[in-house]
């Protein structure tokens, strides 16, 4: 071997690698005048770089291929005790452990030169190496302390990402699915309960575990306990970072014993609005963060802010899905693959869109799966319904468990934890506490107002099934600088493990313990009572309906009847352009029904908002097609309504 | 706002953009102390920079939307004179043209800072900037000359992408659907032509452009043209890069016209292999390029330890696409999800096996693809082949169309085109004669062996799809150091606009110019000629089709035969073993003629190897169900080998 090598192993560059927080780039574009023993030096130290990545990202594909092979074993055998994120977080511990006590410290091969600059810190350096400059980015800031420690394990390093690849990358397909696969008839039934629990239980969740989590505070500054700096809204940062809850667990076991589906909508419809909550309430409390005196006050203005601009961000999602659901009306169903990507692309730029505007393009891409689910769904080929939602799947699927195997990881091979005993105790008991406050008291008031009451067995259900996952990870992860960031951090990583687990383990128990109703089949076993149609929330359901039916479907899809009958007659030309001639056609078939099939084939759920279910004899309990039950259902609405 | 900013803004990081070229990360975690002023100057920075890659990701996003929509149209109208990839680039350019000279050139609002060290660049700097101390990554090295015109334009950087993007991301999907899609018994059956175009084809283009435009560069040098040194090595690697075909929208064409399906498979086989020779040939010239004197010597041990390396990744890679095999030989296929997830997981981590042992990821990829199509795809449940199919095809056609439309990009974006004219046009005449010199001696060769001969009309055909495309371009890309390397790039990225645009719209007329056949419907109309089945390989084929459908596919997948029967009977105890139960089910349905089903529902081909075709009455050319036709095909192939 003379001179260079080849290119390819100079810029060692990989995937998600890219992502990592190591200084992966050793890469120097060197020109013909350089010598070749400086060269060979650098790269091969380029070319150790990359495989380094290489076998660190494997270790990932090798966590998440263990993870898929035991959940196999586990479905197949119908074991129920473990769920597979739970099962990433087993595998993650032990490759951290492996990671940790089995690699040897290398530390510092290359002792980081220093050299004093004046001025505040440059983005790009660019640094003059006998005659060649070199260029160099930004990284981040080293506290004084931790300087001899940057180079300790070059794999610990490696494996350690940043935490941005949480926010842009895994959560981004996890949410949007969230959103895509939304049971949206049993949401919309239950919305007000939904909206009531996600936006007042949050904030409510969030202020009391931040006041609990203030008085640990003080009690570990009584006894000495803490070594730095910890502020009110620190704790307040916590309660809104913890008050995220993720009952995967649950829902997949709920999904398996078909378990009750209001129940079910509830805790979904929960958990993944107040996930788009606390990151905005965690937002607005570290932009609106005190910097020197007056620590304690918590600013109002802060809080009817992050008001602001959640609701900005909702309605301008809207729109962007509107305008998603508007590009798909065109004839593209002929081309599913081109419907597939240009679906794609729309989620993300979404995504981006909001990025760029400043808001959250998480939340943003929440409601974009609700709103493409609703109308951009109608509009897809039958192909592409099941390629969207097959793609959406995997990408969730992978992001998921990456990010659970992650978190097992992360317990080894994170380098800065502050395990406190103290504060560790003092969450749990917080967020049990908060969680109480949330369910209980929420559930009252909501039950004065709905018919259909939320029973006492339900409650304690949505109380134990208040698991913690990866939003909460993610929102802690994201910025560790200082001490008391660094304790909650630690703290999260545990209340995640520890809830991921007991609870996980526990549902099918506590299922059979509290007496809620499993082995539902809906679409043979309508709800006993009839007073379970007579919703809570039915004027707001029944005003959204009728709207969304008569103006929206009609114009956003080619479903819905046709707007020149539902608008009133001065209204006829206006009418006539903005009706799809498919929808004359889609009249009778009444395809809207179908998007309460997205998710599971398994839990094909029939029910009609406000109209009381009135089988003939032809299409009885015991019919196997649901979609016979269904017209003759929708005949009958249609009836009633003439 | 006091203080600091949400923590959103502070780690500017996007997908994509994580792997674009720019210094992106202008991200500072700064500790408490710090004062307010100077955070919120970087932070403001930060934002903008953050929302500048939102922009510029956003400016892709419209480029590959309104590709698609243009597809869309276009294949509405049957227009097809222009391609989605060349449509693509033309999207691309208007952009290029809009970035180039309707943004401002923001140049350099932060001065890079210059310090001097004496030894070789370190790969990490630690910088103390007024006693807090930042980390810093080394980017790469800048030539003297350009100092001042790194930060010219911010939107310029932020749109151009770190060459290995292209290697790391954009390319395996893409190759790895072409090996995945490969028609798998025309492939085989022309596997003899194939491999003698792909190897000795591309090395003769390779060392003929190579010495050709070593006599333009003298004739350059000889009036003056050239400014700076070119190698006789550079001018091989040009060959290589140029060497690769990318016929994309030739085949397009064909598959859409139902042409001769012998030339679509000699023509598609040859381009897959002939990328993966390119790179590996490119990346040797690379290798063993001499650095100071002795520029003309042809190192001959490069080439043969290119053959080396190249057989090491092919044998290392079909030793992992046969694990993968084993691997989804459970019953894995109840749960399609887990089954697609693990099939991409596989996937990827045989690039990055691949690229750990260093071996180049992209040839490993195409490899496994085959191996994954020919036994894996056996093993999957009805689901999972389609989803696989569904996601990779979607994987594949968003990378290839970001790609083309980064070329038209890059025409006016790229800060470092050398264009002369000289060099451009002997090019042209250089990968004509190349081309020439490879396909008609080479068929000539071929023809002596082959019973189906190669005719005229089809060798014309082939010489006019040497379209260049995705890969040259990746390969010229990569290495844009040196004054020779950036006037080799700006002369490929013509070329393909060139070839792909002439050509791509050509493809129709030239088809019907020479006469030959379209609408060719298989599964309907076998060739009139009997001797099309006698193939030219088939000694090699029928070695390799007995070896692997008696053994290879009893192990490997739940179809073929058992291999109770295919074994000697004193190998009945590991025969047993070895033979999956369902093998014994499966026997009837020879599922393996499955795999020819792979790409394109419209081009159902029957074909077997060396069975002559003797359709039984009830099974005539007027079957419309190609699986009643198999059926009775292969109950006759039984007959006959029994």
């Amino acid at each position: 071997p003379r001179g260079r090598r080849p290119l390819r192993r100079r810029l060692p560059l990989l995937p998600l690698l890219l992502l990592a927080a190591g200084g992966l780039r050793a890469a120097e574009r060197s020109g013909g005048s350089s010598s070749a023993m400086e060269e060979l030096a650098t790269e091969k130290e380029a070319e150790e770089s990359h495989r380094q990545d290489s076998v660190s990202l494997l270790t990932f594909i090798l966590l998440l291929t263990l993870t898929i092979l035991t959940i196999w074993l586990f479905k197949h055998r119908r074991v129920r005790f473990l769920h597979e994120t739970g099962l990433a977080m087993i595998y993650g511990l032990i490759v951290g452990v492996i990671l940790r006590y089995g690699t040897p410290s290398t530390s510092g091969h290359d002792k980081p030169f220093s050299c004093s600059q004046e001025d505040r810190p440059f983005t790009t350096l660019l640094v003059n190496v006998s005659g060649k400059f070199f260029e160099y980015t930004l990284k981040g800031e080293i506290s004084p302390g931790k300087i001899h420690n940057v180079e300790q394990n070059d794999m610990l390093r490696k494996v350690t990402f940043d935490p941005e690849v949480f926010f842009n990358i895994l959560l981004p397909p996890i949410i949007f699915h969230a959103g895509y696969s939304l049971k949206k008839r049993h949401f919309f039934r239950n919305l007000g309960s939904i909206l009531a629990y996600a936006f007042l239980g949050t904030a409510v969740s969030c202020f009391i575990i931040g006041n609990l989590m203030y008085g640990v505070v003080k009690l570990m500054k009584l006894v000495g306990q803490l070594s730095d700096k910890f502020y009110y809204t620190d704790c307040l940062l916590f309660g809104a970072i913890i008050s995220a809850t993720d009952p995967v667990t649950v829902l997949a076991i709920f999904n398996e014993l078909h378990a009750d589906v209001d129940l079910y909508a509830v805790l979904f419809g929960e958990s993944v609005l107040n996930d788009a909550v606390a990151i905005v309430l965690s937002s607005s409390i570290v932009a609106y963060q005190p910097t020197g005196e007056n620590t304690h006050a918590f600013d109002a203005a802060a809080f009817f802010k992050s008001v602001g601009v959640f609701l900005g961000i909702f309605s301008g999602s809207f729109m962007m899905g509107a305008v998603t659901g508007v590009v798909t009306f065109t004839k593209l169903h002929c081309f599913p693959l081109l419907e597939t990507a240009l679906f794609f692309l729309m989620s993300w730029s979404t995504f981006l869109l909001a990025e760029a505007c400043g808001f959250t393009g998480v939340v943003a891409v929440l409601f974009c799966g609700i709103t493409q689910a609703h109308y951009t769904y109608n509009n897809l080929s039958v192909e592409s319904r099941s390629r969207t939602k097959q793609l959406f799947e995997v990408l969730h699927f992978l992001a998921e468990n990456f990010i659970f195997s992650y978190m097992g990881l992360a317990l080894f091979t994170f380098q800065k934890h502050i395990f406190s005993p103290v504060f560790i105790i003092g969450a749990f008991v917080a967020i049990f506490l908060g969680r109480a406050a949330h369910i209980y008291p929420l559930s009252f008031l909501l039950n004065l107002g709905r018919r259909h009451k939320i029973s006492w067995s339900f409650q304690h259900m949505m109380m134990f099934s208040g698991l913690r996952g990866a939003m909460a990870f993610a929102l802690a992860i994201r910025d560790t600088a200082t001490y008391s960031h660094q304790m909650m951090f630690s703290t999260t990583l545990l209340i995640v493990f520890f809830t991921v687990w007991i609870v996980g383990g526990g549902t099918t128990p506590m299922l059979s313990w509290l007496n809620i109703r499993v082995g539902v089949d809906p679409d043979q076993d309508p709800p006993p009572t009839n007073d379970s149609f007579q919703q809570e929330s039915a004027w707001l359901f029944r005003l959204w309906y009728s709207f969304d039916h008569n103006y929206l479907k009609p114009i956003l899809t080619h479903s819905g009847p046709p707007l020149t009958t539902t608008l009133p007659s001065w209204c006829g030309l206006i009418a006539r352009c903005l009706t799809s001639p498919q929808v004359y056609d889609n009249q009778e078939q009444l395809r809207e029904e179908d998007s309460d099939f997205i998710l599971n084939d398994g839990d094909l759920t029939v029910t009609y908002g406000d109209t009381t279910i009135t089988a003939n004899g032809s299409s009885g309990p015991h019919t196997k097609n649901p979609w016979t039950l269904l017209t003759v259902l929708v005949c009958d609405k249609q009836q009633t309504s003439n």
